[in-house]
């Protein structure tokens, strides 16, 4: 994470490091993975105060017990430029057992964890381009919800996570897989907040990206079961899951459908079409 | 590391990579580990050449087959200021048999690989202060030669690998095992080329720092066979090793005696005295 691109300066030192942690923890969640260690390198510029360091730091080490990890290394190094965060986690799985991108299969279910859109409904509110009274999506935006401990394994044919916007992430399952996927844009979950943003705020949550919830494929005789429970469980507690589409083998990429089955059109080119 | 501190941008760009990766082999070699894997990070400005980014990974493609390395992951990303580049090792070692800093006791030996200098010297040459007629010296501070391999374990009592100068390190070395250590001037093994830059040159050999040699602790039952082999095998072949101090309780930290016994002393402040 470089300052200026994925961080400003004045963003509260204690949600930065603890967003690129829990980045980093969701990408491991994906895979099925169980955290064991991270490493933390620092290019620093000296006019960074001693005080946004201590803000960093404090907010690292709750996260650290949070989701109990070990800082195995790293190093500090100065900078005449921006401040520069690089964060490596090293995390485990049984032989066998992690789950990847690959192993789709037509006529399997899209299932998303949690809600989508509120992370990039937080970066517009803190822009300014909209408003967020309670301050969730804003909170959704800095500090992601990673889904460490979500068992995958024996559930899921393929997965990753969403930081990209969940239409983009999705093409990437769907063309890893040699397959298409049809989203139906009502199924997608919206929390409580975004939903009071209003419906031209919907290409945003599809597209915006940040949300780092889990988007995995799960093969039609595991769908009932997943259906009836309704979330999994995770390190932080059970997150509601939602199946929000379907794969096929007739085409590739995504089709965005409304409810009644038009496709779903966009201003931001790239998603009105396959 | 950090352009404009760590590397500069007209300096090659096939060894740059090959530094960082083997600054790192280098730490993995002073715990007597063996290098599975390793991640690469970069915060990349935007007009940094692909014909750079060409060079720069082929260097790195030498290195990963010369050590037998995989490269496990990464990130690459854009930054407005200098490119910075994080790289991340990993290694393993049995159970029980990782070579700390701590363990050194007095009476020990202590003892270096290769010869020392060459790397600070090399640097001196590359400014413009010293020349280095067959390009020895700076070949070795652009690509160190890590000591992967060296079999550490049931011979040293403490090991790390000298960056910081060998005098810095040693005074590490002794402090973390709350000991002193004496050094023999006349002692530390210099290479040829650095020998014929000459006398006025020595403090820079042993303060400067970029050696990437191994400095350990060896407890005088193991020393007879290690003074009778003289080396140590690496990865990359044979290295020379050399006694060059001797561990005390009697003090703690740095003493630089020359021949004869009367001490050394530096015109760099810090090391004309304990």
């Amino acid at each position: 994470m470089v300052e200026n691109v994925h961080f400003l300066p004045n963003d509260p030192p204690e949600t930065i490091g603890r967003k690129l942690l829990r980045c980093n923890l969701s990408d491991l969640a994906a895979m099925g993975a169980r955290p064991e260690g991270w490493l933390l390198t620092l290019a620093r510029p000296q006019n960074l105060e001693d005080e946004w360091f201590e803000g960093f730091c404090k907010g690292l080490k709750e996260d650290q017990k949070l989701f109990s990890l070990s800082l195995l290394g790293g190093d500090t190094t100065s900078t005449k430029g921006p401040l520069v965060l690089s964060l490596t986690i090293i995390g485990s799985v049984l032989p066998g057992q992690a789950i990847t991108r690959t192993g789709a299969q037509a006529g399997d279910g899209l299932w998303v964890t949690g809600t989508i859109g509120d992370g990039a409904l937080g970066l517009r509110a803190l822009q300014g381009h909209l408003s967020d009274p309670s301050g969730y999506l804003s909170a959704r935006y800095r500090l992601p919800q990673p889904r460490v401990g979500a068992p995958l394994y024996g559930l899921a044919s393929a997965a990753m996570d969403i930081s990209d916007g969940l239409l983009q992430d999705a093409e990437h399952l769907a063309r890893q897989n040699d397959l298409g996927v049809e989203i139906f844009s009502a199924e997608v979950p919206l929390s409580a907040a975004a939903r009071h943003c209003g419906p031209q705020w919907l290409e945003t949550c599809l597209t915006g990206g940040d949300d780092y919830e889990l988007l995995f494929s799960v093969p039609p005789e595991h769908e009932a079961d997943l259906e009836h429970t309704g979330s999994l469980g995770t390190v932080l507690g059970q997150v509601p899951v939602t199946r929000i589409g379907r794969f096929h083998s007739d085409y590739k990429g995504v089709r965005v459908l409304q409810a009644g089955g038009t496709p779903l059109t966009f201003q931001k080119k790239g998603w009105s079409h396959i």
